[in-house]
């Protein structure tokens, strides 16, 4: 037992007092773990678009003060009641969707969209009594989708906390808690390509590239690229891409150009971009017969996706994904695995590192497009 | 070697002179088969929906004078150069669409789209030369998918036509050569519902009932069948259905409907009707999480499927099928065993039985909605 149990900690952390305003460095007190819930101590955590989304607040309700974060490696501090399976001292990655391991989703095979703990960006307080752990001078600071790692000590409910290997260092596999493996998942559970098939990637930012390292793994043999930003393919190539479409550079639709390119479309595409545009041209580039397209990116919530159905009808299918058909507490372990076993490679997603105090500077490599991920270092 | 090998035969064919206007019996020439064709006797056939549905010509390029039918079972007369896998003798049925076994369609595990033989309704010819096998008189008489079974004898590409059990009675089994195989496939091979699970069925025509008898099969314990038109309710009970919803008795979309049903949605669906609207219900009506949605009916060339994303992203698929997923040659023996060993019942789909002389009274029945297949005795 840890000599800090059952006490109130006072820590750093990094709080969002008002829409698109620089994050403020506090000293905030972060409440025990209550029934189901652990307190984790955050070494390492990362900044994902998503924060950055619900931190501009631009288009969704604002609820501020609050503290981001979502991408993170820590070890456990402490246990709330009825927490059997993990003790202080276990090394864990928290996610912001979680997995009861009771519920429909839960229990079935094909599914990792809990009922309980499903993501809910809405929902700034804690599941057992509605209320939020941290605070300042009485003040509640709201959580942000169950994580909250942008403070050096955090509280998540036991349901969104992978235990990992200890031996695996948390300032590289904390980037598994999101965006990864999002992803890599999305092409290996997914996709599924065959060896030696072709896969188009829409979109190369860090979770397009995650798909591209993820169809290198199951030995695609062409992996094509597609984005509006053509300074992207160099650094692409470092992740298995072998060919690039900006489709800037083409009159005909890019589902057109690649059907030439492969001689009728590919085997399997993975949107993720979350332009609805894209997602009609990652679905209709895909070869008739046995062609699979998955989307990752999330659309605007007036989108309509629409295509003739004699598309659908060849034998085309389409497919969703959400963090990748990864179940967080079953599947992230054998993902940290593939890590240290070197089939996944993690250090090329990870272009800047920051301490802690300089927070900010990670939301302005992301605002400007600088880099894929930046590590902020706690406790620095 | 049968002693009319290598001759033209004469015999009696229902001849389309024109759209829409009754068949008329005619004393038809059938040349021989050319190299990788067959000639066969035509001992059933049934009429399907797209019989009629190319007679009519609405919509379509009318081809007339032509020989419909590609529901049948016959026996090889005759084989032509270069066929080795049939003989005089052989059982087998006549399939609209075809396996050649050298592209890449057929050289797939997940397709059966043959670049060969794929379903082409514009072309009235043999492949091999351009040219018509049947004549009156001089004139040529138009094909139709390759098949054209209201014939006595027709000629057929070897890739296009199923050897079977020579056991199996011709006139059952041959309603496997379309509309009862395409709904049982998407079932069986494409929707592939666990024992215990829901399935709703879209459209309760023959092809619609195919599908609930596959989801009968695979232990599917709540079949919920859709359709406009309560009257196909009673029948449809025999199929395995357990539940019905007329969309024309509720307010809200059928989607919703079936939601409310299943709690959150059924885990597959199979749409049978080819109307849009009904496609975009079949899609929204499964669960989230790991609901397959599998379209069958053919669509209008203006119709556009359309859904909101976040429907696909909440990891739904959707799928579309073509003749079931069988490959005609390799998976149709294997159906007319599961006939033989009693998994399943065709006689149920059998509602009428005509001499080939009263072919026209089959398109009454079938324009009058009258029942499921009807079928039509040759040589009588």
């Amino acid at each position: 037992m840890s000599s800090t149990a059952g006490q109130v900690i006072r820590c750093k952390a990094a709080v969002a007092w008002e829409a698109g305003k620089p994050l403020v460095m506090e000293e905030v007190e972060v409440a025990p773990p209550q029934a189901m819930e652990v307190r984790l101590k955050i070494l390492f955590t990362s900044l994902c678009h998503t924060d950055v989304y619900f931190w501009e607040a631009k288009g969704q309700t604002p609820l501020f003060p609050r503290i981001f974060g979502h991408e993170a490696g820590g070890i456990i501090e402490s246990v709330g009641e009825g927490v059997t399976d993990l003790k202080p001292g276990d090394h864990v990655l928290p996610v912001f969707t979680g997995e009861c391991k009771e519920c429909r989703h839960c229990k079935s095979e094909e599914s990792n969209m809990c009922d309980l703990l499903r993501i809910n960006t809405d929902r700034g307080v804690m599941l057992n009594d509605g209320k939020s752990r941290f605070s300042i001078r009485g003040q509640p600071i709201y959580h942000f989708v169950g994580t909250s790692t942008f403070s050096e000590y955090t509280v998540v409910h036991v349901g969104c906390v992978a235990k990992i290997n200890p031996a695996a260092p948390l300032d590289k596999v904390c980037v598994l808690s999101c965006g990864i493996s999002t992803g890599l998942g999305a092409t290996l559970n997914v996709a599924k390509p065959k060896k030696g098939s072709s896969v188009a990637i829409f979109g190369l930012g860090a979770v397009g590239l995650a798909a591209a390292e993820g169809a290198r793994i199951a030995g695609a043999s062409r992996i094509i690229g597609v984005d509006l930003n053509s300074n992207r393919f160099d650094e692409a190539k470092k992740f298995g891409v072998t060919e690039f479409v900006n489709p800037k550079d083409h009159k005909k639709p890019v589902q057109e150009v690649i059907a030439e390119m492969t001689n009728g479309g590919v085997d399997r595409s993975v949107e993720c971009t979350g332009s609805v545009n894209a997602m009609i041209s990652a679905f209709e580039c895909v070869h008739d017969g046995w062609g699979v397209a998955v989307l990752v990116g999330v659309p605007n919530k007036d989108d309509s996706f629409k295509t003739h159905p004699m598309n659908v009808l060849n034998e085309r299918t389409l497919k969703g994904t959400f963090f990748g058909n990864y179940k967080p507490r079953s599947d992230l372990p054998s993902v940290v695995e593939k890590y240290m076993n070197k089939e996944l490679e993690l250090e090329k997603f990870i272009t800047h590192e920051v301490p802690f105090s300089e927070i900010n500077k990670a939301f302005e490599y992301m605002l400007s497009g600088a880099g894929l991920r930046c590590i902020i270092r706690m406790g620095a």
